[in-house]
């Protein structure tokens, strides 16, 4: 009998504050507190609260330091920001944010598109914000988006990402995570990138940030947790996507992510119902109808009793 | 380094002009012909095309045998009908198509609900259903419906599930099919339920149907082959759903599987692209958009060239 190598517990760290609420017309700012105030509720102990980002390319994320202000009220959460720049670290960490995700595009033409600059330009700053990062007390993840495909250029080769992982590292960087930003990877696909970036980066954390764009995200969460992940990046109701990266779409779903592991046995420390319920407040504050499958079914199953004669 | 344990090639039955209509409006003959036609040119090896069910319990597929009469049109397709009874049986047997999918409920709530019987009684037809498929040149593959859970009662036990196959099997089931008929199931439970069923019908074909109501299918259908199942049923478009289980909604959309199978470098004989003109095919006739995400996605990432400036 096959039994899947599965790990006792895995973490989430919930972006859809972040990366779900991106592309979407900006939400007031006291209907994101909410949005924030439902996951905390959850039993998340990570959460990625915003990004600090020039507010012209994303709007959807202007309010970042007004977010930043109402963190305190929940100190049971690891609160984190994602930066572009040296310019974004320094905000964010004024603003008492001092985890942060810094990203670089392993495709040329995504990092063109998303920062102006090319993944060489973009590993050339991790020094700095690594550095600016530590002295505030804070930690360094460099999240590598088109680790697998590039919407303009098509395949990344696993090289390009596990040399960006290698050098990301030798920058300061204290843990890494792995974005399919067009949600185009399959199962064979993560391990094979996997295995090549744990061998450059041994001993550091390696997450996973999956897209369902073509509805193998969680399928993909599965082979990352048999492959040895323990860090994997969703979104509340499978919200989501890269206002830079044509055709991308939701997260994979955390509620859905919380169903599978609650299947499988293995711990996440988040509540299903909780999340359900934070999807309701997400639903409000967005103002349309969530792609989560598990959310629009309702949750899990409720035996209904004897069927009506 | 871990790689999973994959097949070669895989065998995908497709469900959705029968278990993807069933729960629409009635759809005219002449559009299900288009949409027959459509998968036929996609590779696809085996189409359920209808069931032969009472009309006024399933209206939407009251033209079974004019459906049935038009199939030789496809000789390279093996093509099959669902029956719930041995006048079902003797029905599709008169119109041409003598391999037959039997549904048994492991619940007696969903059996009661979806056939008027109970599990033992439904169970108590097949021999003879059996016969009649196997007079007539055919094959018998019992289709286990509520093997995980009910939308009545709740999870089903394996124990449950494993007599059915076996008693199945006794009876004169040439294969079976584990039905997720409520989209409930996780991987593990599909690896335990697949160990016990497997130890009841040791040298049968045991063949999958999974459902996407709670995000989870793909990631089952992966566990599912990494557990040497080589038959999966999916529906064009994620269509789908049970008319006497609440709840039920979409299959996995054979587009998605095969994006992951052609992705897992398994053979399933089946042509994306080919799939996405056929679930235009299908949206054209159902008249709603297609649940599934890679078909709302357009399929394969296509690479854009270099971004505008």
């Amino acid at each position: 009998m096959l039994q899947l190598a599965l790990p006792r517990s895995v973490s989430i760290r919930e972006v859809g504050p972040r990366d779900g609420l991106q592309i979407e017309a900006p939400v007031p700012t006291a209907d994101k507190l909410a949005m924030l105030a439902a996951l905390a509720a959850t039993g998340l102990s990570r959460i990625e609260a915003t990004s600090f980002v020039s507010a012209r390319a994303v709007p959807a994320l202007a309010d970042a330091e007004q977010v930043a202000q109402a963190l305190h009220q929940w100190p049971e959460v690891t609160w984190s920001a994602l930066v572009a720049s040296t310019r974004g670290a320094q905000r964010a960490i004024a603003a008492g944010i001092s985890n942060l995700e810094y990203v670089i595009s392993a495709s040329q033409a995504h990092g063109h598109a998303n920062v102006g600059r090319s993944s060489a330009e973009s590993l050339a700053l991790t020094d700095e914000i690594a550095t600016i990062t530590h002295e505030s007390g804070g930690t360094l993840e460099v999240i590598i988006a088109t680790a697998w495909d590039c919407p303009f250029a098509g395949p990344t080769a696993i090289a390009t990402t596990a040399d960006i992982a290698r050098e990301s590292i030798a920058s300061g960087a204290d843990a890494l995570c792995l974005g399919d930003t067009i949600g185009t990877t399959t199962p064979v696909r993560v391990l094979d990138l996997l295995a090549a970036v744990g061998d450059v980066a041994d001993g550091y954390d390696v997450g996973v940030h999956f897209h369902n764009t073509r509805g193998t995200g969680i399928a993909n969460a599965l082979a990352a947790i048999q492959a040895g992940v323990t860090s994997l990046d969703a979104s509340v109701g499978g919200l989501g996507g890269c206002p830079f990266a044509p055709g991308a779409s939701g997260n994979i779903a955390t509620e859905e992510l919380v169903y599978l592991l609650d299947g499988c046995g293995i711990e996440s420390g988040v509540d299903l119902d909780g999340l359900l319920a934070a999807g309701a407040v997400t639903q409000r504050a967005v103002g349309h109808d969530l792609p989560s499958s598990l959310y629009r079914a309702g949750g899990r199953p409720r035996p209904l009793g004897p069927p009506a004669k």
